[in-house]
């Protein structure tokens, strides 16, 4: 029988983050990760494939969310009105709370090319996923394809300016800046 | 002595694209290429640091086109009019004589995953190259960033249609075509 306990994923993904951040990724084996939190190798793979998926966990979950509030948003709305709602959801995954766990989590994957060849393709999956709700949406292409990579794209830069040491505002903010940003930027107005 | 013959590297090249196509990209090495139009094993790393490069050689020139695009632009230029110099000059590196070249370049990279990952990275390195010499211009940040982002998209998205067996129009249409749809679905007016 196995025993499932509630908050064990988040244990060891907080044990992984401070032993991958301490002694490095590499050094670092699933087995050293459940020990430091009193827990057995079997128990660390019946949460997470790999150790590398301790740190892409959330990935579908950010998807469904993505997906999601394209889903729910308003019937009249615009193809880049659902990215906007589509932002605003995933936004929720990442209160401020979370801020120092994203930013230690990004500190290992920036030393790591493989890590950050995961990061890239799971934003080109976050895209793919954003286009297809899009079209499930009734929008037509090309617009289905450039508003599901923008959404990627702002989510992407907004994230990382999140992730900054001296930036305070929300990651739900930054995104909206953003994409206001981008459509000042995209529109008929000169802006150079 | 090195004797450096030129078209040296183009025929490797297209024996490459011949091999990877027919037999797989994992089973040919670099020196059945070398033999397959009479040359040395020798020869090929002379022009190649690996097999995988004959795939990515023209990465920075590509990288260059959009750069020197961007240096080349009128003074007056918006960040979008930029960004679109910058993708009309490098479809010069396409023209449609090339097209079967690239459409069996895009098979073989569709069928091996670490080539896949090996463009994204290219297409990201493209985006930063991009915003760099959009801030070499004098373009703040966030517009810098999203703009850059937004040509490397543009980019591929373009290329992809280009490469589709159905497609006939140019990768200079495509891309304007595609531009032009960016800005309308930016743009204030619903489009949905």
């Amino acid at each position: 029988m196995v025993r499932w306990q509630p908050g064990t994923s988040e244990r060891l993904q907080a044990a992984a983050l401070d032993l991958f951040a301490s002694r490095g990724y590499e050094q670092t084996t699933a087995a050293e990760i459940a020990q430091s939190v009193g827990l057995t190798e079997r128990t660390f793979f019946r949460h997470f494939s790999d150790k590398r998926e301790v740190l892409f966990h959330g990935q579908e979950q950010l998807t469904e969310a993505f997906v999601g509030g394209v889903a729910a948003a308003p019937a009249d709305a615009t193809p880049m009105e659902l990215v906007g709602v589509a932002l605003d959801t995933a936004a929720e995954l990442f209160p401020d709370e979370r801020r120092s766990h994203s930013r230690l989590r990004q500190s290992v994957i920036g030393q790591n090319p493989a890590l950050q060849e995961r990061e890239r393709h799971k934003m080109s999956v976050l895209a793919s996923a954003m286009s297809d709700a899009l079209r499930a949406r009734g929008v037509a292409e090309p617009a289905a394809t450039l508003a599901g990579q923008s959404a990627a794209m702002v989510f992407g830069v907004a994230f990382g300016q999140w992730l900054r040491d001296d930036e305070e505002r929300s990651l739900a903010d930054i995104q909206r800046e953003l994409l206001a940003a981008l459509r000042g930027l995209t529109g008929a107005s000169p802006t150079g």
